[in-house]
């Protein structure tokens, strides 16, 4: 498949009979993973115990683990800091901005932000009691609703359930247009497709590393501050591993002069190691490449689909170049269809109300997959598969 | 030893030539999690991939292991989220607190609090630019200070230097008489001594797993609500796993009638994994046997010291019912001491700016490791064995 050496399938465990298209939800497990977490339990915390946080180097992997994140996403070394949730690294970043324009009452995103980070802007708001409001227009208008009212600007890149992206560079220049702060979550582009953190001039970024960066199950995630205003980042979460010496045990709060300062509590050691060996996966693998091969991917998906269903309609932007890793499809028995997907091994994900979603990891991937994938999506919908009564109860997840 | 059946060494990894009293920063490692985390890695996230959600119930595992916790610490069934860190969990109840006390504006917590929890609440108070105060006044004043200008009291019930415990029930009879809301933290108390959180009636608890409960390096944090405030509780960190249903993947944010609104984003599954795991060495252990073996323990121990080594002042409390699991000295040359008897296989730690502290944990130590730590210490003293420069390099975490 095309110039590059991708797919790297030798480097994951891979379960038989399965086509996975659901590495935006959940990445697949790397080889040397099971082996990397059982030296870190045995041989680090088993063996060296307390002393394995400076003979094992514990106190420095999330700050490793950020530099690797770094240069998958076009940020300076040292810019970005990991643990917590996407929802808690959210909240930081809203925070710290409204400090930033403290005349500003406004936080703008868009209806068709993954829900948890307009609870998690809610929810901050409601704390602050201060008259502030959380505007959520459609995504198309959001860039003419950016007005000097706004004090921050909260988008994820990629939509969660139709793959549409926003245009960083653009979008950013017009929030520092209005002076507002730019906020980006790379939930759904960091592993799949490039990103320049730096070029676009963003103050914050946030992301998780269970989706294209396949970290695992509760992965840690990342933010992103831009170096030059990191010594004005207030951390409204300031924990004492944000704290310039966190072991001086002193009573008064003094951030860390680095991204540093928005870590918050005691690291996640052995999901960090985890993810630190899914990183080595993306050794001399180019993002430009994973784009080409992706698009690739998606563009035979597509075609393949409407070609043999023509009962589902196209979710996601028709344009390759408007369109995350990810093709959803709207379909009305759209659950149920992707219940009898997975009972014969094609693994997507459904989100409400309609949405058939399938990710596309072209570090796994490649165009059998596709075809494969596509002949058994025809096998369901034109034999009506997704009829059968089990494929209609709902689990708790899908 | 007594009349229980402890320690269980047997349960544990223990590492040759090592005497571990440092189980109070990072438990010892129990046999079966390093399988434990092999499979919810290899064959879980592996094999069933997304799927593992519900086949593999990962999507039950925090309450699951809350419930676990509730047993240890006297609260009921379906009362514990657990997730995050504790510095998470602090911000949280202080954050519910406060809007459960609006008209006042103090936090009140003491001096010998650990760090991170005044650096959280500082945090918070400026984030809300509300006009709040955080007061510290030495332990012995705490209960004395608490007036009807408290919104809540923050207390973390044993001393991270000294091991001096507050009395729960009655300053939480102090709280609630003066009208303020209770808040323990139990980093220090969870695994180590009997708590009794339903019988205290204190409104909030939090607490950390990877010290007396052995969850590992970075295990999850959890958070206990009094069940019949739950419904009032406004959640700060409005997190998707907080949802009522998560999945419905609604825009405004509904509370689930729960503790579990207390989740934020998705768990940490491995490290849950890895605690539930560990969890287990608990099967059959009662409290009230933990206890008496630690003051035993610690007794023993305080007369071999101070027999040995008069140069050591004791910095913990002598009378054994106001000490939690741990026996602290005042020395001078406390790190380099601390390096030296590391280096000798006795693990202990430092605590800024003289503490040499050691933790007992009657699941994995006896009367025997006592008195050979008590050979080496005296070693170290009585020889100044401390005097080596090479004890005197500030490692970064001691």
């Amino acid at each position: 498949m095309s110039a590059s050496n991708l797919p790297k399938k030798e480097l994951f465990e891979l379960p038989e009979g399965v086509i996975y298209l659901d590495g935006n939800s959940l990445g697949c497990l790397p080889k040397g993973v099971v082996d990397r977490a059982s030296e870190t339990i045995e041989r680090e915390w088993g063996g060296q115990l307390i002393r394995a946080w400076n003979s094992a180097d514990w106190i420095s992997l999330p700050r490793r683990v950020g530099d690797r994140i770094a240069r998958l996403v076009g940020a300076a070394e040292g810019s970005i800091a990991t643990g917590d949730t996407l929802s808690i690294k959210v909240y930081q970043a809203v925070a710290a901005a409204l400090k930033m324009r403290p005349g500003r009452k406004v936080v703008l995103s868009d209806s068709g932000n993954f829900p948890t980070d307009l609870y998690m802007v809610r929810g901050l708001l409601q704390t602050l009691d201060g008259g502030h409001e959380l505007r959520t227009p459609e995504p198309e208008q959001v860039a003419d609703s950016i007005d000097e009212s706004v004090a921050a600007v909260l988008l994820t890149q990629v939509d969660y359930r139709t793959g549409r992206t926003h245009d960083m560079a653009e979008i950013t220049r017009r929030a520092h247009e209005a002076g507002a702060v730019m906020i980006w979550d790379l939930a759904h582009s960091a592993g799949a497709l490039p990103v320049d953190l730096a070029g676009c001039g963003t103050e914050f970024a946030v992301g998780c590393t269970y989706k294209y960066l396949n970290g695992g199950p509760g992965a840690p995630a990342f933010i992103y501050v831009r170096p030059d205003i990191v010594s004005g980042v207030e951390p409204a979460l300031a924990g004492w591993m944000g704290h310039d010496a966190p072991f001086a045990m002193e009573l008064f709060y003094r951030p860390a002069m680095s991204t540093e300062r928005l870590r918050v509590g005691t690291p996640p050691i052995v999901q960090l190691a985890i993810l630190d060996e899914a990183l080595n996966v993306w050794e001399g693998v180019r993002l430009e490449d994973i784009r080409k091969a992706s698009i690739e991917l998606s563009e035979l998906f597509i075609a393949e689909v409407e070609r043999r269903c023509p009962q589902l309609t196209l979710a996601s932007p028709r344009d390759a170049g408007k369109r995350g890793s990810q093709v959803s499809f709207a379909f009305e028995n759209g659950y149920a269809a992707m219940q009898a997907l997975i009972d014969r091994g094609v693994i997507g994900d459904f989100r409400a109300p309609n949405i058939m979603r399938f990710g596309l990891t072209p570090l796994y991937l490649d165009n059998g997959d596709i075809m494969s994938a596509a002949e058994v999506i025809e096998e369901v919908i034109s034999e009506e598969l997704y009829r059968d009564p089990k494929y209609n109860v709902r689990s708790r997840v899908t």
